[in-house]
């Protein structure tokens, strides 16, 4: 069983999501990571590189793309784990070069650098992959096949929820590099908690429910004293067939660690599930008791497709994460269509969807398509 | 001990809050129901106090009151259980004749009833008291006294939710009595979930939170075919000091019984409680873990004043329900000022809200003033 | 609807358990109490007497039951609320007289009392009940049902454990009313938790499951300094037809209020059931998802016999009291059979088994029949 | 970086522990697996080897031993995931050759072999260690300070459960293999559930108390018809200093799947964990109200050394297991003492704790010492 070839730009000492995504990309054996550009620094990128133990490091991402993609065993990918506004020049370059990009989210800063991605995914071979990870949880898989087969009947509620309470005093201020960058409207791409979570929540949304939001009416504000950036978020949303729902993101909701919690409800059932809780599931069908699905547990359908180990061993985030890495490692391999990955579309409706909710907030809520 | 007594209008055979008012003047023994015009059918209402074996049966309140004010040992107090549409009469009768009264929410059902019903008040001697029981829970007055004394520091963000699913289908059309009245917005004054459950929500927040919600914009909507008043509301609120809210009001989202849920955060902490878990509630403090405080139980001031039994045995609706019967008795025996007892003031806003509601959703969620 | 004439023995000032009972007697509107013994110091039985309202008051339960029973209009039941060592004597007093005896648990505190209380009940007209008021709980009745029409298949484990921490300290040096004479062994009958709670636990694994313990190993300990009875008691039991069981007492578990929990396995499923979280019980079926029913709601079978308000509004301990009482009104008045009612056979199961724990204990953990 | 060179003896096609131990290795990227005797077949050790990629298959664990031994560059650890009657010969043989050892659990089938593995440590430079991984748990070893550093009192009761239901019917009889080996005493070793899941509970009790078990009380029961090994068992424990303990393992309670739970008790404060919601736990000073810590979370010490993702994401069994072999690789590479690893001493209690469980249990009870 041969490994792929992965390379990295970003995720240098210091960086938190490229961490992340090495742990993904090793869970389950499919990669193997040997180049990166870890930093914009150049020696950062070298120390970062040596202490990981990768074969080739490079001073940029550009000299990267270029030597790897004229290497014989090159990398076949390359995971893209820069702050926001730093994502669409590797995300080119490397789709330039023929090589297959993991970019995390969201899929970049401006709507500008949105369309020249779409130009370098259009003319390119290689597939783009944008990690909305939390799509990786078998049950998030299992919810989706339950809504798409009709249990719950034709939706008419769905709610998502992502509350975070780190930012509940200005740590900016206080040289936290998360924060920092975060909270720069220039860095972050305008949005705040809307953007950093507020994505994945509505990501989630529309994963599970097979639904998309038409249009938005949004109340942002930002409660951190001097902050500039939105750090929560009230939503409300109008979906396909009619649907509404809600979206609440928030970094200053106290005692929230990574709330994102999804609840649909459709005209014969209902399902309400937790990712600080991810190995259940309540399913509840109009007059009769409530389910509790398990990962990999019995009842209405399965989503051990997606897991490891037996039900009750809890899986977590990492697992989730790990589940992108190996379906992208399929589709790259051609075991499968990769039809359950996001990709640009899906990045480009986060854009859109923070433009729209900073524009309807500026607008006293006023509704705005997406 | 000397029991007061007590009178009501409504809750004959067939009603359902009638039953539950009686178990709450009950509960603590200070209330005897003595007389009763519990149905506007005469027969229904012999029938009822047959049953009941009220000592005195009424065909009409109107009789009532003046006979029972005309009366030596006549009632202190009413309970008006009647549907919405029918608060106004009697509330005004017996307030006129100095019975105190003790009105189910929402108030009544339209404006022009509410400024009568104020004018009734004013010139009254007697005491109206509206049951917003959920204040009686005892952790929801521990919750306001945690904010009030300043533990979670300036508010930021409160989120109040009541979600049922018992209209999931049109039950009203199979003559369900519950049902029809609360779905003709005749009689339920216009709003449906929103009046029925939302103002309740709406209490209880401004309740816990100590501030008011100065705006709204609303999304209601139907999906019950051919349902005339909502069944779901997405709203969003601004409060008092620069907080944001927001407030769900479903009656199809299934799964849920009863499900009237309160979050709220400071800059200094967070707390939520659910009414179907009544007995506990979590507190957190930024930078501490959670706290999970019971009923009676240690930590925190307390909530043993408003209860009857020691932590770990759960009290529950009627007893919250009881409080404020109880209340209702300190307050009329002067042993307490009642300034927890919610009356006409909490009745207006609740009626303000469902106009408001209704007026935003009808423009699309434009901001309206409560 | 004539209520039935209620007295009362012990229950006076700085008691707990009688005003249990009295709010259990009055919820459901069927007793109206009216004399009472209500203190062996006469002073204060007057006192609570004055206090309380009652038309009677006496000075001794004997003296009470002589009166009552040659009044016309005297009492029809009695309840018994004095500490255990105090059960006997107005118990049989009262069952002599031929008035109804509601008696707290345990029976009383010596098996001589016992077999006198057994000579007073064979010869009297009258029913004896004894207040093991868990069992009046609806989804504890439930769980009898689903149990008994075989949803479970054969039982093979069953675990019930009542933890609470209370007498973590010894509150019993400081003079704390309750702690004194439940760890005094003369008063409380030998035995500590295991007599305390114990023998609720033993009665709620017996009464769910329909199978009897037939015998037990015991390990009973004193954690508190000095303490002269069992605080914490770890008990294996063999239930009839080969079932194993296990019960947990103890009144030094941190953190514990009320922790009264059972669990019930089966060959086909399996249920699990917590009294501080009475609303909702989780019932497996092998090979299917777990179910959470609630009280009153959908689902195998129904619970909603013994409510007074719809699912989602939760009833508490009161309320499963209540029940013991409004049945045994219908035992009285002839309208059931009264055959969920504990009685004297659990009664004299509960002293058996306490007897049964101390002799096991002393012997090394030696089983013994109960 | 340079990765520790890893052999695997067993965790071939169709078994389930050795891909666990695979994950486990590779998470941190401090291993790689390169040699293996993935099965006693020789053709299925092949074509297990090839799938996975392995530089070097074996046909048995002794010329593997001896073979990599001799090499230059061979495996410098090995892990041994055979059935249990298959432990002690390859542990001693890779013992004997001085290559580091990591062990499922139990240690080995009997208390021969037991002596044999201990003579092998003896003489050996090589470490042996045990995965009792869910000592690995991060909340796990935070609980574990919490009660070193006293913050609970002295402990006086403990309490561990293992529930399962996969052998709720007798799918042993149906060719699972998984279920074969377990319930055939001989290769099993003599426990059922007792030993299959019970030492993993006694070893997380005695390592979060820092107490040992002295004597114990089993009841050991068979409930699958024609089972030759428990499959319930409840055992009573005496522990160092006075404190008493419980221990349930079984593998027919309906419903649960993987449900090892934690209870411990002191005179100050208590604590309470479940594998299943591994990420949080709670804790109680008496006194005060309960808190809930989060895996990396605020509060009383941190379990943050031995997490990967921030709190709020969650981890799971791969990671605790995981955290076993990173800790190995700190002791191999020198970083370490290795102090939290089980090995060969818990190895030993498993081993004594399954034989006084047999033997109490034949003996009606009688107190064992282990």
């Amino acid at each position: 069983m041969k490994k792929l070839k992965l390379g990295m730009v970003g995720g240098g000492q210091g960086a938190f999501i490229g961490g992340v995504h090495r742990y993904a990309a090793r869970l389950d054996n499919r990669w193997e990571l040997v180049a990166g550009a870890l930093s914009s620094n150049p020696e950062r990128a070298a120390a970062s590189a040596e202490e990981l133990g990768l074969e080739r490091s490079y001073a940029s991402y550009e000299e990267m793309a270029v030597a790897e993609a004229a290497m014989e065993d090159g990398i076949e990918a390359v995971s893209i784990v820069t702050p926001n506004h730093m994502h669409a020049g590797p995300v080119i370059a490397f789709l330039n070069a023929g090589i297959h990009v993991i970019c995390d989210k969201p899929l970049c800063a401006t709507t500008v650098e949105a369309e020249e991605i779409l130009k370098a995914i259009k003319s390119s071979s290689a597939h783009f992959i944008l990690t909305h990870n939390y799509t990786g949880y078998p049950l998030i898989r299992q919810a989706r096949n339950i809504i798409a087969i009709g249990e719950l009947g034709k939706i008419r509620v769905a709610q998502v929820e992502y509350a975070q309470d780190w930012l509940t005093q200005c740590i900016e201020n206080e040289g936290q590099k998360q924060a920092s960058w975060r909270t720069d409207p220039v860095k972050s791409g305008g949005g705040g908690a809307i953007g950093d979570i507020g994505t994945h929540a509505l990501n989630l949304l529309e994963f599970v429910t097979g639904l998309e939001a038409q249009a938005l009416s949004a109340e942002l504000h930002s409660f951190g004293p001097g902050r500039l950036v939105d750090d929560n978020a009230h939503v409300q949303l109008r979906l396909d067939g009619g649907a509404k729902g809600t979206l609440w993101a928030s970094q200053i909701a106290v005692g929230n660690e990574n709330g994102l919690r999804l609840r649909v409800y459709g005209d014969r059932g209902g399902l309400e599930w937790s990712q600080e809780d991810p190995n259940k599931m309540t399913v509840a069908i109009h007059g009769s008791s409530k389910r509790i699905l398990t990962r990999a547990g019995a009842g209405l359908g399965s989503s051990s497709s997606w897991t490891r180990i037996p039900p009750g061993h809890p899986e977590g985030y990492l697992e989730g994460f790990a589940n992108i890495y190996s379906d992208a490692a399929d589709l790259i391999e051609g075991k499968s269509d990769g039809s359950l990955l996001p990709g640009y579309k899906e990045g480009l409706r986060g854009m859109s969807f923070i433009q729209a909710c900073l524009k309807s907030s500026r607008n006293d809520g006023k509704w705005e398509f997406i």
